[in-house]
């Protein structure tokens, strides 16, 4: 059996058992939010559980590192359509410690590349076609630097309109602990001081 | 109460009573697959389960339509972070039936943008800028082609390895139910004919 089968044979029974009942909602973020966050393994279901979320309750953007790398990229067009066409009123950027993205040395793909088959003249046609590689595939060296970067670029982005908060957080990926390490919007007079003392931190 | 306070407040109980526990896994993927998909609501919990993931089984990438809109932008970066450095051995494209880039237009959002504050010197700026906000706003007209589209980016890219399967696959937002619309990869003998009928229809 396939990967590709099993997920097809599970998935026919998940349908003639109506299944899907348990998760009926609509395309609207039932909390008003879009999460950003990293498309880790450990995170699949418990990011979701950590936070209480569940089926209809936030839009959820996934890359590695949980990071807007460009102003115009997808990850950027899905925060603002979130906002724009499907009601998200806040935003959370949510990486993660342990992040693959950390340290990340673009020499190490590259090599794996090569070693499987990739032919290095291809690297010499991309390099002379402008595209660098090498900064493409260099991650980040610290977590919280990187959802404050990805933060700040989301709450200044030209298209974003004003009064939307931009929450920056660290999960833990085995425990699913989350610190606040960053926040766009003033603090309100509703938050509890260990939110605070967290920001502080 | 703010969504932010709730979301900690639930998140300090759930570490606090270590419901984490039921979670722990690595960050291998243990299916070894790599899954782009749409940040869609509905799909936050939907997806998983139909398509049979638990915790740890995938590395999951996701945003507005399930797109790779750029060789060299985060998404393919992230896909190829799952195989050379996280030993997934497969990618699925999966879209959905009744997604908002389906016929997306940027005249919409930008329209709100406007009606939401967002100074029309702004647009004029970028445009000057050789930023295309038309273009990137907007959406495309049909799911299946859409997932062709990705589908044939991720294997043609220049540092794909070979025999790495790639599958798109449309999914209903309300059901659950998968559909093979495009396969990079060779059929098997082991893949059951019924697969073979969905690819062809």
């Amino acid at each position: 059996m396939t990967i590709m089968s099993n997920i097809l044979n599970h998935n026919e029974v998940f349908v003639g058992e109506n299944q899907y009942e348990d998760y009926k909602t609509t395309k609207f973020p039932d909390k008003k939010i879009v999460i950003l966050t990293c498309m880790d393994t450990r995170l699949l279901e418990l990011l979701p559980k950590a936070m209480g979320l569940r089926n209809g309750d936030a839009k959820i953007i996934k890359n590695a590192g949980a990071v807007v790398s460009h102003p115009f990229g997808s990850i950027m067009r899905s925060i603002l359509v979130a906002i724009y066409e499907l009601k998200a009123e806040e935003v959370f950027v949510v990486g993660h410690h342990g992040c693959g993205m950390v340290g990340l040395q673009s020499d190490s793909i590259l090599k794996s590349a090569r070693s499987k088959g990739v032919p290095p003249e291809k690297f010499e046609t991309l390099k002379h076609a402008g595209i660098d590689l090498s900064s493409w595939l260099t991650g980040f060296s610290c977590v919280e630097e990187s959802v404050k970067s990805s933060s700040h670029r989301i709450k200044n982005h030209p298209l974003m309109p004003e009064g939307i908060p931009v929450h920056g957080m660290v999960i833990h990926p085995e425990t699913g602990k989350l610190d606040l390490v960053e926040d766009g919007y003033h603090m309100t007079r509703e938050t509890p001081s260990s939110f605070k003392k967290e920001v502080q931190a």
